[in-house]
Formats: C-alpha cells, structure tokens, sequence
C-alpha cells in the first residue's frame, strides 16, 4: 500500500477535567472533550479530523493522560501544535504532549495498559469536592488491599460493568494498589488491558464496602465469579477517577 | 478571674477552596471565608460569634488546616457542632475537626508554626488549573532549595513583603522544602512562626527566577539582607498556596 505523500500520523497526550463535560465522546448538542478536541483540531489543521482514542472516559470522569492519535498533512512541529492546540482549547482540556508516531499507531486497538486511579476522602473536603468522593466510614485498607489483589487476572468481570455493555467481558486486571493520599484519604490504582463501562467505578464502590466491614474481603471474588451484578456494591461517583496513562 | 459558668473554648479545624471568597476576613458586601463561618456560627448557637484565627488568608488562596477558636455556652458535642456547621456551610469550606480546648487557648497569639505549601505545575494542566501555578520553564530543584535554604533562621523579611505591612518584620523561618509533585511539578513548602503578608508568594516568585536560572542560589539571601523588595521576583498568583497548618 502506497502512504500518501506527507501524511503524518500524530499522538497526543490530553489532560481534562471532566467536570463539565459529558464525557468524552462526540455527540451532538452535548459539551464533550472530543468535541472540544475536533473543533480545535479542525480551526488549527481544517477539515473535521478523525479522532482514534485509547479510552472513552464517562461523564465527570478526569484524565491525566488520555492517548489520541490522528493524521494530518500539517507540517507544524508538534510542539507547535501543542501550543496552538493549547491556545484554541478551553481552559478545562489541556495537551501536554504531542509526538510524530509511524503511520500504524493506533491509540485504541494498540494500547497494553491502561491505568485508572480513584481518589476518596474520609474527611469532608471542600478543595477536593470536584475530585475525590467523600466517603464517612473508617477504611480497613488491609482489607481492601486483600480483596483487591483476589481480582488479580484474567477473568470475566461480567459482575462489575453496565448490563448493556456489549463488549468481551474477559479482562486482565494487571495492577491493583492502595495508597494513602494527603490530608486524609486513599487512592485505588487499577490497572489493565482494557476496562468495561463503568468497571472501575463499581469495583470501588464494592471494595469500600469491603472497606467499611460491609463485605468480607474474599466477597469481591465469589461476585466476580458469581458473575452477578446485582451482588456488587454501590458504583462509586465520577468525580473521585483519573484515567492516569495508556501504555503501549 | 471568676470563669463564666458553662462557657467553653472551641477549637475547629477548617478545609477551604479560596477560588471564590476575597479571602479570610470579614468584610461588608463580599463573600469571605469567616464571614461564612460566622454566619453558619451565629445560625447554630446564636448572636455573632467572635472568631479568633490563626491566619488571616488572601483572595484565593486555599486552606487545608486553618485553625480559628471561639467560646461558646452550647452544650453540643464537638462532633456535633462539626456536623451541623457542615450541613449550614456552602461547599466550598468545611469544617474538618472540632475540640474543646482550655478557656486560655487563643488561636491566633498561641500558634508556634504555621506551615504554608505551594504546589507548581511544570506542564500545562486543566485538573489543577484553580489549585497550581503553571510556570512553563525547565525548573532547577537542587537551585530552588540551596536558595531556599539560605533563607532559613530569625531574619528581617521586609524584603518579601508588601509596602503596607505594618507588623514586625521578624520572621523565624524554620523549615523549607521542595517536594517533587505528579503528574509533573514541585511543592514549595515553608514553615515559620508566623508570616507576613503576600510573604510566600513573593518568595515562590523569587525562588522560582533561581529555578529558571533568572538569578543565581544566593541571590534571594542577598536581597533578604538588602531589605529591598524591588528587587524581589514577581508575587506568585494566589491559586497555588495553601495554608496547611497550625501548630501550638
């Protein structure tokens, strides 16, 4: 196959709050980080570029390093559309970086690893509040630790995402860990080929509840194997998840 | 002194986004953080309580341990003055700790160490946009803190204040430090006795000129004993400082 003269194809690091989008992907009538993206896109380069994405992230959810790639004929350093990107876009999406890539690279369907990470409060917050989700209870952390690392692996997590979610529901949970974040809190990290709709909301919604003495810590893994959504826990709120990074 | 029967001395602890308030004090006809405070006081337990504060914020500037105390003849439990003072405030300040403490305890004249963070963000960001300074240059750290240290100890800090301050410019600075900070940047942090005004920020903006290698490491001690401001960095924008602390 011939590539056509000067076609580049170029890869973006996007950071965004999600606050006031409706997510990420393009739809009419609606604010979305796409949408943003592709009309900036479009002022800078012309046309209405097509846009390939590593992960659809929902309403309210953040991103730290979301992974777009594009093509285009524009012979702008990328560097230069970085800035020019960052000039057009609202204050709320930012690019942090932009790269040359071969012209085979695909965000979506060649990305190894995608990481999440879900931030909660266990004290009230107020700079925080469009960030973390405020949970009331005490946390056993060496319970959500232990109930975290049984999910570990290749496994259908059916049990963990939307009833209309149409995709294989096999995933290979690669990463799991706790950390505590500052004044008072913890974050969960997930990491894994792939994620289902809403996955790591509900399997933080279920591992407070291990957390807060609701669930034992083995019970995470006999819903998973169950296969049973209706035994999960509550799906966390968006405001409290970053989509970290997407590895390659 | 015969102690009034049943008043008690209350210490709480206050977490504060600073983006919408003209700061801490109380002032007719603008939205500040104690005029909140005293608002939701007097609502709970009546009249117009006074508040003494540790510290005395700017417009904008957030905090994660403001410390304030007033007496009181309530008969609720800390946590429950904690609670309720929650469910009247707006969302942007919270209460996050309540204690009796002694009749004697006095917020502002008690405090031995105030501790005061400022978070720099070294790449474009849209998460952090209301809670960083995005300085766009490569940042020498080991720069930042051979300046910073040579700050440290009993000074005349006229030289990074306002013209307007009228206090003592007798400052023990105690501690300085630089943290690196994810996704990409640097934490400043500064404790000392008590501090004067715009005081951190006109530090950060110097230190930050050693950073991007403006001026050399010894610089800021020069200009310390020159007891010039005019030759001081620019004033940091108040979205990046944080008062962290209290400690008596």
């Amino acid at each position: 196959m011939a590539e056509q003269v000067g076609v580049r194809n170029i890869r973006l690091t996007i950071e965004y709050d999600g606050g006031d989008f409706c997510g990420w992907q393009k739809q009419p009538e609606v604010r979305t980080v796409e949408g943003e993206l592709v009309r900036a896109l479009g002022g800078l380069l012309g046309g209405e570029p097509e846009i390939v994405t590593a992960a659809r992230t929902d309403s309210g959810v953040h991103a730290i390093g979301q992974t777009v790639n594009f093509s285009s004929v524009s012979t702008m350093k990328p560097e230069e559309i970085e800035n020019a990107l960052n000039s057009i876009l609202p204050p709320d999406v930012k690019v942090v970086g932009a790269f040359d890539v071969p012209l085979a690279f695909n965000a979506r369907f060649d990305a190894r690893k995608r990481t999440y990470r879900y931030e909660i409060a266990t004290r009230p917050t107020s700079v925080w509040r469009m960030r973390r989700w405020y949970v009331r209870w005490d946390l056993d952390r060496e319970a959500i630790r232990r109930a975290g690392y049984a999910l570990l692996g290749k496994h259908d997590f059916s049990a963990y995402t939307c009833k209309d979610e149409r995709r294989s529901p096999w995933i290979e949970l690669k990463e799991f860990g706790v950390e505590d974040i500052e004044p008072q809190g913890l974050a969960l990290v997930f990491a894994a080929d792939r994620f289902l709709r809403r996955m790591v909301r509900m399997l933080t919604g279920t591992l407070i509840e291990v957390g807060r003495g609701k669930l034992q810590p083995d019970e995470p893994s006999d819903i998973l194997s169950s296969g049973d959504r209706n035994r999960a826990g509550p799906c966390a709120p968006p405001q409290g998840l970053y989509l970290v990074g997407v590895e390659y």
